[in-house]
């Protein structure tokens, strides 16, 4: 969890994942001012630093110094086996904040102003006119009050959304929110009851998993679902239930237990849903850039970055 | 443009047209404390309110004092015959500021987060990862600086766009407003070069007909055009040929000069076009009441309601 020591770090090549684009390598050269090399099957004689989606299995070394993720959530590739002891794990949040924001309040706007039913009498050149919701006044209850959550919570309340934060601790109120409340009391349930979305952030750790079970989905009446956290936060048959019930109104699914989802998944056929392929916050190459050249810069000046990952933690 | 003299008021007879809820018109009632009557094919004998959407004919009448539109725009009630001269035209706006504000910013990021070819994807139970175009920092131009146009320039401001007014006068930067600019000046022309998205909200009056004409749509590189306004301000044949030609990246109209729209009308054929049915500023019932309530009060006080309509300039 320390910055590496500044001596293997002169040393250390450079790899990089072979999903990256030739334009963010060059860029990634530029910065620390050596060449890159592509990753190997195994890893090299000494000290490396590898920016990458998945750490390979060759690569799993104690002679890693330094991992920057090309993502913002790292649990996949901390499930994926024991992370190398002395390796600091960064990761890459750009703009993403603003991006998942977007995405929940084009969703929240979408049905509001019934953006697919137009489309579609659009496209059977129908004119019929149709209602619209106003957002203003209604709540919305975020799941997660960190920098994704807290996003979210203040692209809302600028149309005049009242916001709750769920958050595990008491905490002070962060940016966004009118109010945050503890997760698993009372006051959540009450929150839950009169929200018109609930919009999760969760990340995936070990507290997080099917965090939303059938109680949580029951004590809805009427909200429509957003996640756009981990897809394996969600107790899928537990949703599938309330949609049909009617305690969720709605689905917009940006993540899945499983993904990619195959055609024959069963989510893909959850009644009033969308799902978005994990697209709400797809980290664009000037994100990469700019988040490793952050990093870069606290770690040559012996600083600990603030997009290092705890990775007992998970986040 | 006087308010109704009080002495006749007391007299006058409420009528109500015959599209409006037992509700309302139960709101009515208690708002003037007398009875309401239904709308006769002649004018009554003595003096009379009509609170409706069009005016008939035989209402048509010296004796008519005062008529409250349900609509915000009364364009086709003026023009639908000479106005009698003494009568107050007051008008519903209600809501539809935010209304529109939130219609706009549906279809803004509907197009940035693709929010129509993700629905497409679900359709076909198909996985693959799009990507967002993020809002802040682009450029809207708002045509309209009064009241929904402001409305409509505050919420994409909120989301970082950057907002440029469109106005027949130099004027103080109303709000929601980055800056103003004067119709038909150079600083026009700059801003709908530099624009991500044109948003109209201008009435229909003499000066607006055909407002957007060959001339604005070239000048425009690559803007979305979502029309909120009245649809008989854009020239149809000129927007098709900037459609065509990629000087209008899209269009979203809500709007169109010949409503309703038959399942021929051309405008159904439009490339990237949505259609929406004239409901951005549909005006719920409690705006009528609402926005009656206020004028009666005015109008019992002797004062000129701030939502009465210079039958003259048309708005």
């Amino acid at each position: 969890m320390t910055p590496p020591r500044q001596d293997p770090l002169a040393r250390a090549r450079l790899l990089t994942s072979p999903s990256m684009s030739p334009a963010v390598v060059r860029e990634l050269e530029r910065i620390t001012g050596r060449p890159a090399g592509p990753a190997y099957a195994t890893a090299p004689d000494g000290p490396f630093v590898y920016v990458g989606d998945v750490l390979p299995e060759g690569l799993r070394s104690p002679r890693l110094l330094w991992f920057h993720s090309v993502n913002a959530g790292t649990d996949a590739l901390l499930a994926a086996g024991p992370w190398p002891e002395e390796a600091l794990l960064t990761r890459t949040v750009g703009r993403m904040g603003e991006r998942i924001a977007q995405y929940a309040l084009a969703w929240v706007l979408a049905e509001c102003q019934s953006v697919p039913e137009h489309s579609a009498q659009h496209a059977r050149a129908e004119w019929r006119r149709l209602p619209s919701e106003l957002v203003a006044g209604r709540t919305a209850v975020v799941h997660g009050t960190g920098r994704i959550g807290s996003a979210v919570a203040g692209l809302l309340r600028a149309c005049s959304v009242r916001t709750v934060g769920v958050g595990r601790t008491p905490r002070e109120v962060p940016d966004g929110f009118d109010r945050v409340v503890v997760a698993g009391s009372e006051d959540e349930t009450a929150a839950l009851a009169d929200a018109r979305w609930v919009v999760s952030a969760l990340p995936l750790t070990g507290a997080t998993e099917r965090f939303f079970d059938a109680s949580r989905f029951t004590a809805m009446r009427g909200a429509t679902f957003i996640n756009v956290g981990r897809g394996a936060t969600v107790d899928l048959p537990a949703l599938e239930a309330a949609l049909r019930g009617g305690s969720v109104r709605r689905a917009v699914l940006d993540v899945l237990p499983d993904e990619p989802a195959g055609p024959d998944a069963p989510a893909w056929r959850l009644p009033r849903t969308v799902i978005t392929s994990h697209s709400a916050g797809i980290t664009a190459d000037e994100d990469v850039v700019a988040d490793f050249g952050a990093c870069w810069e606290a770690v040559t000046e012996g600083r600990r970055p603030a997009l290092a990952v705890d990775t007992r933690r998970g986040y």
